[in-house]
């Protein structure tokens, strides 16, 4: 099953909301080579199934051909919430891990071009701290603003993290080597600085894939606040349907309808990749099912209202559980897995008190802090820099 | 010649215009240890007698058993001028070496007690990066530009290393294991917000000396750009006899006036420290000459004009003269030295364009770049982070 360039091409950029600089892969793919594609998460919280919109395009791009780096961003995890000792963030980062490859495998993707990469490995490195320095030298406040304006609050009062991490992230594609980087439309203007920024140091300039954002479960964007809009990826059959049953899902509507966007860009895609191509709605009393194989069909029967919310949910549900089942597998067979789970994502202890430490219990800070995460463990945070908005 | 606690508080605290948190310095005196002192310059320029002000506090400092670590800042000075090839910045790093112990020798005082560290030796260490980026996570836009509002330049446009400066430089505090930090007034608020940062990250407060902010030769502040307004420690006899005589000197007035101050601030001290203890002034037509010890006595004479400009400036010329003569003579004496001085300040070449190439040149950047300075040689810039403003 040897793909030719302009179907890799096409792999590579389905679902996408744009390409930035699509000469690049082009040109790369022309050449018989594969591209060398990069996708970021800060390691803070715990990967939902809005992680698997990524998840599905770097199965694409596995599929495609490409060589593809996670960058399991800890050192961002670590400063995006100080209150947390490193060692949190260590487990959390080994969990992405697990979690990433488990998606990928459930899909039915190889993952020998998949590589993790952690940012404490390089961004400590001398090299590329002078080129942080660098970089700093030659990008003003305000394009580093501008750059992420949509990633990290801004204001006088935040963090001046805030403004360096934009460098970070344009240099990573640099020390990562890659040809292009993955991200949401949230990223869309650093990933625009990434191409003016890079040429400065005498790096080249890298293409941009560009996921769409896609609607959480209860429309509009998800609230990491809310446990009900957000489905854990080792949630129970039970929990998932409960959380499902709960989504809106308005009649004939489409924008905005995260049941639907589940399908588009998650339960179809995952089906084209594990060979099955479609996705099915089972109807009562007797009648035929319905079988999508694309979504624009999909669309016109819900506008129609020949496929209605009361149909669509329990066809999601099913095969959403079908698609987790093997992570649910691969989780009980792996021990190692389990324990970095309990490490990553302690249980909450009894009520104590909130101890606004910040930072010391960093690795060459005094013994004696409690290693436990201040936060309860129920209130995951998102990532600052979520590579996309999550689904849910 | 041993000196009693309060003696090396004197000689410490001596002509500063502050000390911030004296109790610290106190306190390891009255232990009978010996503080260890940071003072930095970043490498960008060519020193010249305004550092008198500085290395004659820093001789002092060591007369009074402290240990000195000069920080020679050639990252700064590498960011500061990315025109610049970083061999050139070496060059003046060894230059500003040879330069500062010439002036302590040129006063008599052992340099067995002082250091000198690259800030590339550490500043690119994954231990001091690390807390780079805590630092920046736990300090906001708004502090580090009250932070540095008076040594970088400051607007949306400004780089962003502008806001990354005042954190290395507070951080350096901690990663040189000192116990004060010595700087002009215009450091002021870096200091003052050395002593809030450093806490958050588990580490201690510093104490400050502050060096008073002296006028230039002109009266006012020393312009870079006006040959004649620094005297360059290399200068010949004749050329500081003509600049001294350009000099602004207003009769009467002791405010701004820059002959007074190099007395005061240069040249009672050395003497001092070489001690001979007095400054003096030779008087025609056979009258005694004026003797001073201490600059009270002087100033009530300039004000009444028994010591008018035209005494006291060939008075100023010799003494300057004659202080400046031990690095003329280590200069000469130093192969090392002036291979050192042809490399970092390499004579004006004929008139070639200037190529606007920021940083490629930068080791790890591709060869075949000139290994020229981009500047003509001649208008050497003042460092971006002067430890204090220059006398001249």
């Amino acid at each position: 099953m040897e793909l030719d360039a302009k179907a890799r091409y096409a792999l590579i950029s389905e679902n996408l909301a744009e390409v930035l600089n699509p000469e690049i892969i082009e040109g790369i793919l022309a050449e018989g080579r594969n591209p060398r594609v990069y996708w970021g998460t800060a390691t803070t919280g715990r990967p939902h199934t809005g992680y698997y919109v990524a998840a599905i395009k770097i199965a694409q791009l596995l599929a495609a051909g490409c060589e593809v780096v996670v960058l399991l961003a800890d050192i961002h995890g670590f400063l995006d919430n100080l209150k947390a000792p490193l060692e949190l963030v260590e487990s959390r980062a080994k969990y992405y891990q697990h979690i990433i490859t488990a998606i990928l495998e459930s899909v039915g993707v190889p993952t020998a071009k998949l590589e993790f990469v952690l940012g404490s490995s390089y961004q400590k490195s001398p090299d590329y701290v002078m080129d942080v320095y660098r970089m700093a030298s030659l990008t003003s406040e305000h394009d580093a603003k501008k750059a992420g304006a949509e990633i990290v609050k801004q204001s006088s009062n935040s963090p001046l993290s805030g403004l360096l991490y934009p460098i970070l992230q344009v240099l990573d594609e640099e020390h990562l080597k890659v040809d292009a980087q993955l991200g949401g439309v949230d990223q869309r203007k650093l990933f625009v600085a990434a191409t003016e920024w890079l040429p400065k140091l005498g790096y080249r300039k890298r293409a941009h894939l560009v996921n769409p954002m896609i609607a959480g479960l209860h429309g509009g964007k998800m609230s990491s606040s809310e446990e009900d809009s957000k489905i854990d990826l080792l949630d129970s059959p039970d929990l998932v349907t409960k959380k499902l049953r709960k989504a809106v899902a308005a009649p004939k509507i489409i924008a905005g309808n995260g049941i639907l966007a589940l399908v588009e860009f998650i339960l179809l895609p995952a089906a084209r990749l594990k060979g099955s191509k479609e996705f099915r709605v089972e109807r009562p009393d007797g009648q035929e099912p319905l079988v999508y194989t694309d979504i624009k069909k999909l669309h016109e029967d819900y506008e129609n209202e020949v496929l209605t919310p009361q149909l669509i949910k329990p066809a999601v549900t099913a095969a959403l559980i079908d698609l987790m089942a093997p992570i649910q597998t691969a989780y009980q067979a792996s021990k190692d897995w389990q324990e970095v789970t309990l490490k990553a994502y302690p249980p909450p202890e009894k009520k104590q008190k909130k101890v606004k430490d910040k930072g010391s219990r960093y690795p060459g800070a005094k013994p004696g802090a409690d290693g436990k995460p201040a936060a309860d463990g129920a209130a995951v945070e998102l990532p600052e820099r979520p590579a996309e908005q999550p689904a849910q």
